[in-house]
């Protein structure tokens, strides 16, 4: 998607081949800083930092990280060194370990001499890949977009919650894929933001990110949604998700339940985009079965902002002594989605119709 | 309700009798100051800076602000123009001009040797009226928090969404009456407060006066109650409201809608605190015919708290040129609100049920 009027990805070869480059998201959306990747330790403290976030992002950085240490040393003991420092980075990222362990499944059977070159072109090709599905995500999920600008003959609403935009993949993002490829496309549309508490992704990056490439888009509240929808303002929901259970239970930023509930009951289309590869088969009930991870209470008792003289600050909006709970996620039962938009199509948000989904 | 351990109104006359002492609302939770009232302008200035705020205590520093003009000129043109300088305080505020009104009906008809002292006598029943009211309101719902921890046999976990408490009244509050009500008589208790973006009353105001008062509490995201409510972390839902229709839809803090959707689908009972001036009796569809305030932008872009250093900073949270909308309120639907508990009882919330509560 474009940056100040240019097509960026959020990581890419340097111009030299001897680094990746990276968006350093900590410093959005008020600063516009890329930062160069040259070796293991640069590539672990990106993640670590989360200069990179987003479940695609982080697994194509680890990948590149690989790449990275194999420049310096191609034996079987690098390759576990990089392996051990990349995972501890966010050890409970799951796109992290898939993306370390492709490359050591990669890596490891080939000859030291073909390490290096070999593991720089499995990272590219995992980015490639991850470009692909998005790109997929979004032509089969602008196809809904313009059906629904055909019947109203105005631009469509849509309405999405925190960032599953370009930002935390590679290319296109998932729930933004859809915008940004209808929008591409010549079709009239505008979307909802909300901020996203606790953390604000959809103010700091959902904004940022429609606002570069131009997209008609309007920040809102998190409670703001539904009397949107009461009001006929919002025409379809489209949400990215952490995990989905077998029976199409979906695991999202907290608080994508309530605006789930808040569509279905205005008749509001709620849709959740997804690569495939985020189906957690073994799950069903989402809700019983999905442990809720609990954060940092600061971050529901402090927020981050840029003060008026260009410095971040951090402000605290309560008593000193209250007491905060935070937790990450809800998880929406599949009843309340309308469907799940993958790089394979559009398909209902049941057992039946994913099992589609799981033939390989 | 208490303030460090001792019992507080958020109006009183001051121990000389010539003034009235308030708290300033805008300094909290991070400063405790109280102000003193000693003539009209000073009334004035303290509802147009928002000093007091909830339309019942603005309702009473009104009625204070005419029987403090009175102490200075009694003649018919000084209470007409201090009823037109406390109108244009904030001339959308609906008690305001309820306090104001009822004063100079009061007032007129006196002889003006009379009207100093029986102004002052008015100004002050007007506030033990709204107390008298609100500890009702606490007496009836007190009863519902009872019978929950009757049957749960541990603590009763209640939401609430924004400030309907003592702050916003003379004391007790609406939505907080029977917290407090049921606190104080042992009931073991814990509340939820949601933030309430943008202008966060609850992580503000709430969570203060909760924490001020003893009473258990903890702090979450506007996003987090679904979630809550979906692993019966939620018994009881109680909130204020600002207009009541007479089939029993409810115009309360934006947000609020959603709450309820998740009360409603998660079969925890969802309750509304109101005085019954508040119910309109001339409207019916409250998502139809309430028109909904929209505020400034601002108050979505920005957000005010205490720096590290003490002081107080506004931060942004969002890039430059992002557009935001601030729609005020919302309206939940009757069929949505478990009961409406009011100073005459708890009472269904459908025009039937209602009608009781019209009966003068």
């Amino acid at each position: 998607m474009k940056v100040n009027g240019q097509p960026c990805r959020t990581i890419w070869p340097a111009p030299d081949g001897r680094a990746v480059e990276i968006i350093d998201q900590t410093r959005l959306p008020h600063t516009w800083v890329t930062v160069r990747l040259e070796n293991l330790i640069d590539a672990e403290r990106a993640i670590r930092d989360m200069q990179v976030r987003g479940a695609p992002l982080i697994g194509v950085t680890a990948a590149y990280g690989v790449a990275l240490a194999m420049r310096h040393s191609t034996s079987d003991a690098a390759l576990e060194a990089a392996c051990s420092v990349l995972l501890a980075a966010r050890p409970t990222a799951v796109n992290l370990r898939w993306g370390i362990e492709r490359m050591r499944e990669f890596v490891a059977p080939l000859p030291e001499g073909a390490r290096a070159d070999a593991a720089w072109a499995e990272a590219a090709r995992i980015a490639e890949e991850d470009v692909a599905i998005n790109a997929e995500i979004g032509r089969h999920g602008a196809e809904l977009i313009r059906d629904i600008h055909q019947h109203k003959q105005a631009p469509v609403n849509i309405l999405t919650h925190c960032n599953a935009g370009w930002l935390a993949t590679v290319d296109w993002g998932t729930a933004l894929a859809p915008v940004y490829a209808a929008f591409d496309a010549g079709v009239p549309l505008h979307v909802w933001v909300d901020e996203t508490r606790p953390r604000n992704q959809g103010a700091s990056l959902t904004a940022w990110e429609l606002g570069q490439h131009g997209v008609p888009h309007t920040l809102i509240v998190d409670n703001a949604g539904g009397h949107l929808m009461q009001h006929g303002q919002v025409d379809l929901v489209i949400v990215g998700c952490d995990r989905v259970t077998a029976r199409g239970d979906v695991c999202n930023k907290i608080g994508t339940y309530l605006k789930a509930l808040a569509a279905h009951d205005n008749n509001v289309p709620f849709y959740v985009a997804l690569p495939t590869p985020t189906i957690d088969w073994y799950l069903q009930d989402g809700i019983r079965e999905i442990p809720i991870e609990e954060r940092a209470a600061e971050e529901v008792t402090h927020i981050s902002g840029r003060d008026r003289d260009g410095q971040m600050r951090q402000v605290q909006i309560c008593p000193d002594s209250t007491p905060a709970a935070n937790y990450g996620f809800d998880v929406t039962p599949a009843r309340l989605v309308g469907g799940l938009i993958t790089e394979r199509g559009v398909v209902a948000a049941n057992a039946a119709a994913m099992k589609v989904l799981g033939a390989t």
